[in-house]
């Protein structure tokens, strides 16, 4: 069957095949945030002409389904169809991250004053040919040559010896061997070869990020990323263990993950016609979780008193133990975790940030799915991880959207007109809203009286914006062309309860260290904000606390650049065990004082406005005057 | 579907499958040398009632055929059936060898000063179990406890690691860890746990045998055989070189003598009662071929000039990787290997045969498929291989068999009448000839004029057991109910290859190092021949060099032999290692030399009657007088 575009294309579609998979096969890419699930509603296509079969319409509206929209993940092709691909439904693949942050990335390596030196080592051999006089095996003859280089007690894998002689007679024995500490012996590469290449991994419970590394010179090649397929086992971290351990899933969790590392780097390997064997190194950083299940082992014990992890620092497995598409003897370095709930991605976050170089005690709020809150200094680190959900990154959000190219990241609310001014990522047609855009969103809606503290709509105010819609009560962001952004009242209230978990883990932690809030220097927020969260308004919501502004620092995902370090450099991959090592981890979650916390800071800012003078002085000047 | 047998036992077959496999499911073991392929026509039953299925009647004669005989590996019920299964096809499972190498291999090891020292090691732990307060990870809790026990920089593999966390708590924090020298964990077992079993493997090239061993006590708790199923791919080296390079045959090979060692261990395991994990370690025994292909290794070069071999030692892998149905953990050694054509099977056997611990100098000639021979003595060792072929283990001989029970091991022809006396191992009915029976034939009727000094019959000689069979012209060895056991002029020809083969090899490699035959103290003969070889008759046939019977020495598969004592002790596996270390190869293969002395060798007992005084004699005084 085929498919054809109003621009003029035309594609294939096979049997069985959803529109969003035959698009994506021959290389167009639909924004699916739930990964083609038929759970975000993203990837909208109008179906002009021609039948297919429809499994589900999912958040499609009423409207939508007029207009003749259908979810492509979830509609196949019965016959030849045409149909239209809205602009917001279309993925551009490499977001506008990558190209910002190449250089940010690379000054940071510097800063660091960290040299490149990969995980792969490399030593040139010159060895003589065999003859019927000089008659050893391959493998002896390479170990004599190593002995006349002093290199003593090298390891050898059945997977090296398995590549090693054809390697060794392509090269006319003459080849550079790849090799890793140990010693341990990768694989033999061509002298003239230049092509190093590594990944650099974030395993985060909702999104999965892959850098693609030159290991020559640092340069970032791509990004690429999506959300992590194991959402359709659940969205937290509880219900993946539940599933791994009760469920015998965690075989079936472990190829969800890895499967999305090989999706996102086969497009990259083809796009910069790369040798899958010249990806000779990977770097994965995620929570203790994820990390546990990207290795298949189970993460039973991380749920069950006294909460244990089978291993906090991860010795140097393959890559063909992975599973990953690379080099199968790559060697896969996994940034080391702190305890069940404070991961290798906390420990990168760290690194990043260089907290751990600073005399100032600092405050790390690393606010993805899970929230994790680092506070301390280059003589001691305390952390915890509070449950905040991963709505900030979009998911569980009528319109939520991570911060890439099209997602509104600044709103602006007229108090009279309750007209909404929006600034989007890349200025051009809103598609969703992102982490910085709620925050604003919801500050201006409480400022401006659309809501109450307790984030509930006041139907009294008279604006026809406030609108009943398919999940309730909404507030209309944007319009245009039968598109609209809304933000409803059950997305304010998971907002609401994502910020008063972050919030309640920073004041009990700075509680337990008993750190007040005006000895900390510097406040790191990392997590999917991208570059930009009006701090004011983070503060106002109550999920920031009361600092002066100058003192917050964004970071962006700090556990992809942690793990970009630790792909580049011996010494950071040394600092991450050294930080991993030093850090102090605190059990919240079964701490009755956190539950107290919480339920405070459940409103707008918190139910003790003293903790907020800024905001307290702000409304006072709007309401009192 | 049923097949009911004679004996009054009534069992199943399933559709599409053969009596032999039926049968074998049952517990009812068949003759199948080929494996049950076919080839070997050994597995004959009589299909007495009921239709099947025939794919090819093999070897069967047509007074078998008439006799209702088929083949069960190649008849496929198609209804119930009743079947009458000959002693001479049913395989008593362990062998005779089985019984009366337990206590010979004991005390090798015995006379050899061998502790007993496992390939895999313990160590006690005993682990505070973790609590709230004391939560550092499983992996760092059992750091801590080594290094306190002085244990540092063991390496932990994900195999490890994966089971590590349940086998922990399972043993109550209690518990040994297994290890190998590296040192690398291997697995957990609970402290209580004496269960320890390894296996040791011979891989021959035509045939496989696998000791399972208890490593308590170096007791030998049971013995299998079966045919290479890679002869399946042709008979020799070469050509499973070819298959397995230009053929792109490499896997298919590997998967067939792991499954080979897998079918075999299977019934042991379950006869012993035996938990496949108990089984923690494993021996390799075989030539140069064989042991790559085993690993996986491509066996290209070895045949290429220069030949070499990709590796000669090979690393401790783990049975996981080889693929054997053992603990996956379990570290598996591998005999190591001298060159491309003298492997770890002969390593194995100078080290059984104890001749690198005498002054002397010793003869040892391995009469395998390959035909290995090793001069030396305590200083040193040279060493050749050349191709013998398989004849002596029963393969190529129409009723050839290996010295098991059943077979015809010595034969008496008296000279006037013709009649054959036999001698069958076990005393029962014979089934077959296995290669002492077949030099003894082969002698006694040149020594009485059936066959003249090419091989070839003397049809003048009046008697009715030389006749024409399937295969041209036979000699009638044993006749019985219809079953004939002959010798045919085609067996004749392939042994007196086979013979002048192995006695060039020795010849060449003699005047190669200057040693004259009066200074060989001791000629050791391992092989297929089991306990009896007459060495009157192998000098007559002129296999044998010409030395004083008291200097031979019969040692069996002193492969497998080797192997048992490296599964067993480190001392064998260090001393295994310096034997390889110090033994000198001789590529005869290229040699004109060689050529010659085979060419010259192809008579009875050789062209030159001058070396082989001893017949010269023998036959002066029979011809003469």
């Amino acid at each position: 069957m085929k498919i054809e575009l109003t621009s003029g294309k035309t594609l294939s579609a096979t049997k069985n095949e959803s529109i969003y998979h035959a698009l994506r096969r021959q290389g167009i890419y639909l924004v699916a945030s739930c990964g083609g699930k038929g759970v975000c509603g993203k990837c909208r296509v109008k179906l002009l002409e021609g039948r297919g079969r429809i499994i589900s319409t999912g958040k499609l509206t009423p409207i939508d389904i007029d207009a003749r929209f259908v979810l492509a993940c979830q509609t196949f092709p019965e016959e030849n169809i045409f149909i239209e691909i809205p602009e917001e439904s279309r993925l551009v693949v490499g977001e506008r991250i990558a190209i910002s942050k190449s250089r940010d990335l690379f000054e940071l390596l510097h800063s660091l004053k960290a040299e490149i030196s990969p995980i792969v080592k490399r030593i040139q051999l010159n060895l003589p040919p065999p003859t019927i006089h000089d008659n050893i095996s391959d493998l002896e003859r390479l170990k004599r040559a190593l002995d006349e280089k002093g290199m003593k007690g090298m390891r050898f894998s059945h997977g090296f010896v398995s590549s090693m002689a054809t390697a060794l007679r392509k090269a006319d024995w003459k080849a550079n061997l790849a090799y890793t500490d140990g010693p341990e012996a990768i694989f033999i590469s061509p002298l003239k070869s230049k092509d190093r290449y590594g990944i650099a991994v974030d395993i985060g419970t909702t999104t999965i990020v892959v850098y693609l590394v030159n290991l020559t010179d640092g340069r970032l090649i791509d990004v690429g990323s999506t959300y992590n397929s194991q959402m359709r086992y659940g969205d937290d971290i509880i219900t993946r263990i539940v599933y791994a351990t009760e469920g015998g899933g965690l075989e079936e969790l472990r190829d969800t993950v890895v499967s999305d590392i090989n999706a996102i780097l086969t497009p990259m390997i083809e796009r910069h016609n790369i040798r899958i064997e010249d990806i000779e190194s990977a770097v994965i950083s995620g929570n203790t979780t994820m990390s546990h299940i990207f290795w298949g082992l189970s993460p039973q014990y991380i749920r069950e008193e006294p909460y244990i992890p089978t291993m906090n620092l991860f010795p140097s497995w393959k890559a063909g133990t992975a599973r990953l598409n690379i080099n199968l003897q790559a060697p896969v370095y996994t940034v080391p975790c702190v305890a069940s709930y404070v991961g290798g991605d906390i420990v990168a976050g760290v690194l990043a940030s260089k907290m751990h170089r600073s005399d100032e005690v600092s405050l790390f709020m690393d606010i993805g799915t899970n929230g994790e809150i680092a506070i301390g200094n280059s003589e001691w680190i305390v952390t915890a991880a509070c449950s905040a959900g991963p709505c900030f990154e979009g998911s569980g959000i009528r319109h939520g959207m991570r911060a890439t190219e099209g997602a509104i990241e600044s709103v602006k609310i007229d108090p009279r007109t309750f007209e909404p001014v929006i600034n989007v990522i890349g200025n051009g047609k809103p598609m969703g809203i992102c982490g910085s855009g709620m925050i604003d969103a919801i500050s201006e809606m409480f400022l401006i009286g659309v809501i109450d503290q307790k984030g509930r709509f006041v139907r009294e105010v008279k604006t026809g914006r406030i609108r009943d819609g398919v999940d309730g009560p909404e507030f209309l962001i944007f319009s245009r062309d039968g598109r609209d952004i809304v933000l409803t009242e059950v997305d304010i209230e998971n907002i609401l309860r994502a910020k008063a978990a972050i919030y309640a883990g920073v004041s009990l932690l700075l509680k337990e260290v008993g750190v007040t809030l005006d000895k900390i220097g510097r406040a790191y927020i990392a997590g999917g904000f991208g570059n930009y969260l009006n701090v004011d308004k983070a503060i106002i919501l109550g999920m920031l606390p009361d600092l002066p502004e100058g003192k917050f620092k964004f970071l962006g995902n700090t556990s992809i650049a942690g793990a970009y370090l630790c792909l580049l450099s011996d010494t950071m991959r040394r600092k991450a065990e050294e930080i991993a090592g030093k850090m102090t981890y605190m059990e919240l979650s079964v701490s009755r004082r956190f539950m107290d916390e919480y339920m405070s800071a459940l409103f707008l800012p918190h139910t003790d406005i003293g903790l907020f003078p800024t905001v307290e002085k702000l409304l006072y000047k709007l309401y009192k005057k």
